[in-house]
């Protein structure tokens, strides 16, 4: 795919309000997509837009969305349906002056287009890798991988990133002029998705610890602060 | 309204996977709702679903939604149409033997209907009320409160919590029987939305410290860990 496929913006896809926060970038794009955890797709069943949670994950120009997690969203997407599939990170507070000028530094991403079924066994079995990888890099290889039944057992469904664009609030309070002199604090309140101790589920076998995939865990692809 | 009302699911809120994780309990789902920053509401066009991520806060038995972030969201929604107001926190990963039985722990509330445009001056104010103290709690009396003009410059949507259901994946790992003798660590990587240290916009007088209910900012309901 060339970058001029992501980095062209279709009607729907282009940012109508505050252009400025918005990019067609491909490595801004996938930087977001492979920095989230969870995604929220959309789709339409009579009218009715559901917006559900699930995991997913990039690789190339195609994301994957695992199938276990919504099978009735599943067999709807299979129609060949329209979908929407967003990715939202929360940075920070922007605590204003002002209540009118309070904001969130956030990264979203959105990808419009139809997601389709995975049915060759070659490429399930590699997107169940990616999905695994793509929320513990690591883990693959120290799991059970699955067997042929239980990647027959999987829907996966696949959605191009070829209509897509992200929007991004960065930076500190833009307050109007007149609200500076206010004795009143200003500024951010980052918000960083914190890893916590890992709880083993008291059946795993005397000696064997926490990987370090895990223990240093961090979802930032930013160098982590120790 | 009464409990009935929410605790009673539609056809189109039903959980049809693992219902057992399913909710339609009013306290389960306010508490779910007022622990988010964000939420992702849907909404289709020509056919083709949107999913915008925008702040939000629970008054009662209604969520308002805060008119700038998303214009051309508000005019669509204005029309009446219907929407999917999705609300997902992120508890932990849930890191199995099997690549199979990975999963992660969450909550999240899905409600659908017909998002409104408040047109009363007092309901507006208070939904920006609301709206900032939903995010920060106690800022709203620091806060330079919003004018008439601006009150008028800003489009609040409200959408009743009438058909809405919670969905909550909590636990610890459940792997096949035959895995548990696998020598592989297995368990629970529990995931916080820290706030770090607030960092002022350099604009702030002399003398003026960041409040506490920002250095001690805490999103959980549940009680502060020091």
């Amino acid at each position: 795919m060339s970058n001029d496929h992501l980095s062209s913006s279709t009607e729907r896809t282009r940012l109508r309000r505050k252009p400025e926060r918005g990019s067609y970038d491909q490595a801004v794009i996938n930087a977001i997509l492979d920095e989230g955890l969870v995604c929220h797709i959309g789709f339409s069943i009579d009218d009715q837009p559901y917006v559900i949670p699930t995991t997913y994950c990039r690789v190339e120009d195609k994301i994957y969305i695992h199938g276990a997690v919504a099978s009735r969203m599943l067999k709807t997407l299979q129609t060949g349906l329209n979908v929407c599939l967003t990715v939202t990170l929360l940075d920070a507070l922007v605590v204003a002056r002002s209540a009118f000028n309070n904001s969130m530094n956030y990264r979203s991403v959105v990808v419009l287009g139809q997601a389709t079924v995975v049915q060759d066994f070659d490429e399930k079995f590699a997107a169940m890798r990616a999905l695994v990888e793509h929320v513990v890099p690591g883990r693959w290889e120290d799991c059970r991988q699955p067997t042929p039944n239980e990647v027959r057992a999987t829907s996966i469904l696949t959605l191009p990133i070829a209509e897509a664009s992200a929007k991004i609030r960065s930076g500190q309070v833009v307050d109007d002029a007149e609200d500076y002199e206010l004795p009143v604090w200003a500024g951010l309140v980052p918000l960083q998705a914190q890893p916590l101790t890992p709880v083993d589920d008291g059946r795993v076998p005397a000696g064997i610890e926490a990987p370090a995939y895990l223990t240093h865990y961090r979802r930032s692809v930013s160098p982590p602060k120790e």
